[in-house]
């Protein structure tokens, strides 16, 4: 088994031609979550499913898989996989890598007859980018998504009808799984950052994946005219809200190397050049590789927010938004990852997922683990890339760490 | 004519029939240019001004006016006025107090039978305000008004194009008159600001208006994933827009004491909490006493977005927006408010006015005054006021000014 590998040839052509539904010319994918060109991606992959002779299934969330059966029939299942939708004018990439993997996994592991002690799934995940939720079919599987998010989900109401109605779904909190009937989860995904290629490593094994809290800052101040208010008499929310911006980029440069934080988004109103802003909205997120430094760090950046709103005289509102807790990898994943690189003679080195992943649904209820391979061009972008060799270093990994599970069964 | 004053039982008629036209129930008035309210409260005065037996006359940038003839005749006249537009949901006494003083100074002295060595003209200017191109009465009148700004007006082509059909006006530009003509303009105002009020004065006489200047900037990095990008690796162009808010603030309160500078706008781009902002906008606006403070505060603030982007590595575009000069107040016409406040025993300081006014256009062109009356609740908003003797003391500082220029013609 240590000398098998996956099909190059046919990787290729499976992943050229899912790039191809929703091409959008540039070199990237328009698939947001159940719109045209995503229902087109999954009825794609309905196809490939069924023409590699796995078995096919589709569950409440619409979440899309290949299946492998064990022998002796058992209800344990090793998932392997990502997701198809990618973000408007996103990368064919994210999520798409993982996905034709899975299915050349469970292909290659078909043909070479070995057998299962239990079952292999190759998944395609719904919603992992939050067109309509976020992480939506991950979460339902893993029963960890709740109705309060499907009535009040990222996208509107009204979209996640509408995308529900398009795919035939009804209820997707109905496709959760039992914990123990999940063996794992593997997922491969391009890195979408510098780390891996500044390293020369060919593997990055994930340990854990941050985890990400996000507030909405409204400073109050006072509207005064520009011209007539002394600038020692003003009550500026908008110079607040910048404050608050450089401060919080110094402290977490300082004392929280191993976080990060981003102001995403800022307006002021009224907003006419010669009114001193009454108000500043600031969108504020951050990330840290587990629980404890997520808690310092946002008691930190809550902190910060309040001073600069007292030394500005101004009132501070804060909104607490969509938080997603750190998610260790398990060590027996990241064990067999070791062990498959080693085996392949691929460098590998170990990270901190900065972004949220399907994975960080898995690991809630099952072991789970994911690699990295080098890419460059950024995230969620048409520029994303990674050369075929990384490709195939990642599938031939997921592989051999698939084929060690089986083994250490 | 030392002993003349104002009618303060008919002044508070008029002035309290105005405030109801475009009243907005709060104590404020909604009088946009051209607005329906604004349209009715033109027809109220050039109804007052036809039953207080003045001459009327509308000219082409659709400035009112009522006029008191010298004699014998001269084509050179001194106006008074200031304006009948408000901001959207503004205050009733900004400008409305300036027009109502103005009918009111000349009916004063039209009863008096005082001989008259150049016309009077009680005027109410076009848009002060800027709904649609800002000044847009004043600066024609005076022939500073160019096509160029007519043909890219603030409030866009349509408003403007639109104000001008409803009001029946067509060429605003032939308003110009000839500086020859005009023997000078006065204004009064609320102060809109704290310092009569804790100066514990009943005038401010205006020695100059200051220059504005005003920019749009972009700062421009790269959107990077706010997870998976390390806060070093940025080109955070929210980052950048915040260092400079704060920097400029900080330099103008050190080294600026006599100038003020705001952000009264603010956006990133692409506006989402996990991208690190790629671009963000600012719109800056800071305002000096006189040309040499307004170009080396200009030079220092250009310098600062500069440092501030190139400290981010960020790009830096920078847009010209509207500007105006500072206008000094002529000298003769000081003196002739100190005249008229000595003579009526009311405290004044001299002060320069950190706003805008219909002074600082037609200073450009012929000797122009203004004065303020202490008033509260800041500017442009309905909670603005100043008390019926304010109010007073301004008509007969306004009367009494005229009464010393017509002495000393």
């Amino acid at each position: 088994m240590e000398d098998l590998r996956v099909n190059m040839d046919r990787f290729k052509v499976d992943f050229e031609a899912l790039a191809q539904i929703g091409a959008t010319g540039d070199g990237g994918v328009h698939r947001p979550a159940f719109s045209q060109a995503h229902l087109a991606a999954r009825a794609w992959l309905k196809q490939s499913i069924l023409a590699a002779e796995l078995a096919f299934h589709q569950d409440a969330a619409g979440n899309i898989s290949g299946l492998q059966a064990a022998s002796p029939d058992t209800t344990r299942t090793l998932l392997i996989g990502s997701h198809l939708d990618s973000v408007p004018h996103g990368g064919r990439f994210d999520g798409a890598l993982g996905v034709v993997t899975a299915l050349e996994v469970l292909r290659t592991v078909r043909e070479a007859e070995i057998p299962l002690p239990f079952n292999l799934e190759a998944i395609d995940f719904t919603d992992e980018e939050g067109t309509l939720v976020g992480l939506m079919g991950s979460r339902a599987l893993a029963g960890t998504l709740s109705q309060e998010e499907l009535d009040n989900p990222r996208g509107g109401k009204d979209a996640l009808a509408e995308g529900l109605r398009r795919a035939g779904l009804a209820d997707p909190l109905a496709a959760s799984r039992r914990p123990a009937d999940l063996a794992g989860f593997l997922e491969v995904h391009i890195e979408q950052g510098p780390r891996l290629i500044d390293a020369g490593a060919d593997i990055g094994i994930v340990e854990a994946l941050v985890g990400i809290g996000s507030y909405e800052l409204v400073f109050k101040g006072r509207a005064d005219h520009a011209g007539t208010t002394a600038m020692d008499g003003r009550r500026d929310a908008g110079l607040g809200a910048a404050a608050l911006v450089v401060a919080a980029s110094r402290k977490v440069r300082a004392d929280y190397a191993d976080c990060v934080v981003n102001f995403g988004n800022a307006a002021f109103f009224p907003g006419a050049y010669n009114i001193v802003p009454a108000s500043a909205q600031l969108g504020m997120e951050f990330r840290a590789p587990n629980q404890s430094r997520l808690d310092m760090l946002e008691q930190e950046l809550l902190a910060l927010a309040r001073q600069t709103a007292a030394d500005n005289i101004l009132s501070l509102e804060l909104t607490r938004q969509a938080c997603v807790a750190p998610a260790p990898c398990a060590l027996q994943i990241q064990e067999a990852f070791v062990a498959a690189c080693d085996r392949l003679g691929l460098k590998h080195i170990n990270l901190v997922s900065g972004a949220g992943h399907d994975t960080q649904a898995m690991a809630a209820v099952c072991p789970a683990g994911m690699i990295f391979i080098p890419s460059t061009g950024g995230s969620h972008n048409p520029g994303e890339y990674a050369s075929w060799e990384a490709v195939e270093n990642g599938a031939n990994t997921m592989l051999q760490a698939a084929l060690s599970l089986i083994a250490a069964y």
